[in-house]
């Protein structure tokens, strides 16, 4: 393994979000906040020399990246982005643990936060909150490739262990403008929902910092009450639009605009992923009608936060942690399907729910007619078997993560609910949890700094799709 | 498929079943139980004759049966066992419904009961309840092969079916012998622990009852309060020494005597098997130790606990849904684990979790080196690839339908805990649940009669081990 490249390209990543940092500085500046210009100064150029070191002092000549380089270098990346974006928080006043779980909660986009009262922090440190969800949702290394040719050309395999899906869909033979193609989409539609969002009533403000959030489907709020706070269901339904958005395969997006316009509707994923947030919202409408709620406000809550939670995005228009347990058994199961593959929402994406079960199916048939060649088919697309066996691991994987983090969650003194919904919720990057003590009108500050380090794995971990960060504990793999 | 063997076997398996029948009768007339005398009477001789008609009508020649063949008269007979089996507690007064969960909770070794007060109900019924179990313990189809040569001959697919775990092992060539030596370690063990029952105090009839649903890891009692109701240590040490067996692989003990006295202490999966014991019971010792037992009152409930529930049998000695719920979440995580392959014991059997997990390192080292053929271990055995993929649909299917009915359980209106449980306690063929509501001191009587019928058919799912019973619902599987 090459570290000098790894730790140039690091270096790379490292300088650019120094140089991200010049935003929130910005908006400092605008709203004349001394303490935030100071902390926003300070991060930002600490950053970028800390970055512009490692490059300079490992620069190095490579053509391409070998595949454990590119893990190395993904998976360390979003780390340090994580150490380094947490800066900000650190010096406003946060422990390291905690800075880092915001943090580390901004870039993978899942949107639990450790802060008690959200409302009291400057706008600036607020706004660049949301800008990490924004950074991290298409994914800050291919941001780098978008703009970084040199790093471009060898950055096939980081594309791949960063892109989210069992399949990466290459729009174009070259990857930069694959990359360029995919940011350009998510602008284009970021800077759609601030217009509509400020039309709405928003301020300009909130407007940019929900837009950010949601697109990335990372659900960080400038509120506490989060998109309850403005009771207003034009906001809503725009927001519904575009996490909708945010949940689908950007690529098809662009098929759908360059190459067939029949492209978004005709792909099975999306079709399931539209009847699984119908479906959803059908069953959670009657069961709040049931416990007491009006029609409308039933189909309003209930659309509301199913899309939010598959989306894994994590927005709150109501205090669902009150919601009936029924209710809340179909959140927990919504928080593992997560968004399409090529969107920007996580967990185990829509495309392997379908093939599991077709996988189970399958393996019914298979076990009456064990010599029976039957590939695995979505559409008109066969599934090649070896693509098979990484969702089949990857599946295994996520759960074993999953039932981990729960279990030591639950050593830690935390009840049932409050255990498993955490640690489903930040493996997913959705957000907040499902009990009172950590659901989306209250955060994950009470909780013992052992659980809050858990956490931060589960988020690392289901952002890069598990294998990308579980490779580097296996001691195999820093053998030559 | 030839309907016609199909049915004249299923005859044979509900005569069989009339004339074990006549056990409770005799139970009813020794304790001169008029009401039970005409009841088990009754039922004996309208099953026997039931099975002897379709012997008859159906009579046929058969040399080997086909998978397909084999696979429906497994599933069926199961079916058709709980559904005569529970004739008489129809007789005594339950509903259909009632009457078939608590004997397919019989059969498949559940344990899970609808009966509120067991007191109340005649010592020939409640023996009958306990037989159940003991007979479907080792399994009904293995006894008819043990004990008529005509279908054992017939039956090496129907042994694959019913016998538990992911390799079948074949103790001697002919079926026949397997089958009785497999049967006759069983009954030895029975006796055994009849005898240290009534030694440490019991009654001969309720060590009679018990040891039939230890050994079985079934966990049917004769009273209310379980093995709660002697607070007897001796009984409960005696009890969980029996449990351990009986949630052992039987083959293992006929090895150890016959052929290699090492072969039950070096056998892989009953290390893990000992071990995850021991963890568990240190853990939650110190739970209980926690929350204010004293450490002999925490040692004492903890092991016979974690015993009860890995082995699937379902005993309590005291009510542990009361207990903190980071010690449930390891019970709950214990009814998935099960007890070994070839064992009575239900759920995934401990040696398929440990392939589970053999399989995800694999897949993470297979991540960085994709050409590499690296097969799974298990001590010295390789594991073949068709076992490992068996076990993987297995584990999803398993994963599939525990969802699956716990999300049904939890659209009636059931709160979160007892959803879930109920759902994996059934399809573990564990018996209690976690909450109050379906927890060792309540029963499966209030659930709704749609929660019950999905219940049942969990039990009888997870007994065969998914697939046996799954495939009766795929149409492919009766087409020609």
């Amino acid at each position: 393994m090459n570290y000098r490249v790894i730790l140039n390209v690091l270096g790379t990543v490292i300088k650019f979000l120094g140089i991200s940092l010049l935003a929130p500085l910005l908006v400092a500046l605008y709203y004349q906040e001394p303490a935030s210009i100071r902390i926003f100064a300070f991060s930002s150029i600490l950053t970028f020399f800390t970055g512009l070191l490692l490059e300079k002092i490992f620069r190095s000549e490579f053509e391409e990246l070998s595949h454990r380089e590119s893990i190395v270098i993904v998976a360390l990346g979003w780390f340090m982005a994580a150490m380094f974006g947490g800066g900000p928080f650190l010096l406003a006043g946060l422990s390291p643990v905690d800075a880092l779980f915001e943090s580390m909660s901004g870039f993978t986009t899942t949107g639990s936060s450790i802060l008690p009262d959200i409302e009291i922090y400057s706008r600036s440190i607020i706004f660049w909150r949301g800008m990490t969800q924004w950074l991290g949702g298409m994914g800050i290394i291919v941001l780098v490739l978008a703009i970084l040719p040199r790093i471009a050309v060898a950055g096939r395999q980081m594309f791949k262990s960063e892109a989210p899906g069992p399949m990466k869909d290459k729009l174009k033979p070259r990857l930069k403008d694959t990359a360029q193609i995919l940011w350009w989409v998510y602008i284009i539609f970021t800077l759609l929902e601030i217009g509509l969002l400020y039309y709405a009533g928003m301020t300009m403000y909130d407007a940019t910092v929900h837009s950010f959030s949601t697109l990335a489907t990372g659900g960080f709020s400038s509120n506490n009450l989060s998109i309850g706070a403005y009771d207003n269901i034009k906001i809503e339904l725009i927001i519904i639009v575009f996490m909708f958005i945010g949940g689908s395969n950007f690529n098809l997006f662009y098929r759908t605009l360059n190459v067939n316009w029949k492209s978004l509707i005709s792909d099975r994923e999306f079709q399931a992923y539209t009847m699984i947030i119908l479906a959803s919202t059908a069953v959670i409408t009657m069961q709040l009608w049931g416990v007491g709620k009006t029609i409308e406000e039933a189909v309003r809550y209930a659309s509301f936060q199913v899309v939010s939670i598959i989306t894994t995005t994590g927005f709150a228009s109501t205090d669902f942690a009150l919601w009936p347990e029924s209710t809340k058994i179909i959140l927990l199961l919504l928080m593992f399907v997560g968004g399409s593959a090529g969107s920007t929402g996580g967990a185990l994406k829509v495309v392997r729910i379908i093939l599991l079960m077709k996988y189970g199916a399958r393996e019914i048939y298979r076990s009456i007619h064990p010599k029976m060649v039957r590939p695995i088919r979505l559409g008109e697309t066969v599934i090649p078997e070896d693509v098979m066996q990484a969702i089949l691991s990857f599946s295994i994987l996520y759960i074993l993560v999953f039932l981990g983090t729960s279990l030591v969650l639950s050593m830690l003194g935390l009840d049932f609910m409050t255990s498993i919904s955490a640690s489903a919720t930040t493996l997913g990057n959705v957000g907040p949890g499902l009990s009172s003590q950590v659901g989306p009108m209250a955060n994950f500050g009470s909780l013992h700094v052992i659980g809050k380090l858990f956490l931060i794995f589960n988020m690392w971990v289901g952002r890069l799709e598990v294998m990308t960060v579980l490779v580097l504990f296996v001691p195999a793999f820093w053998k030559k």
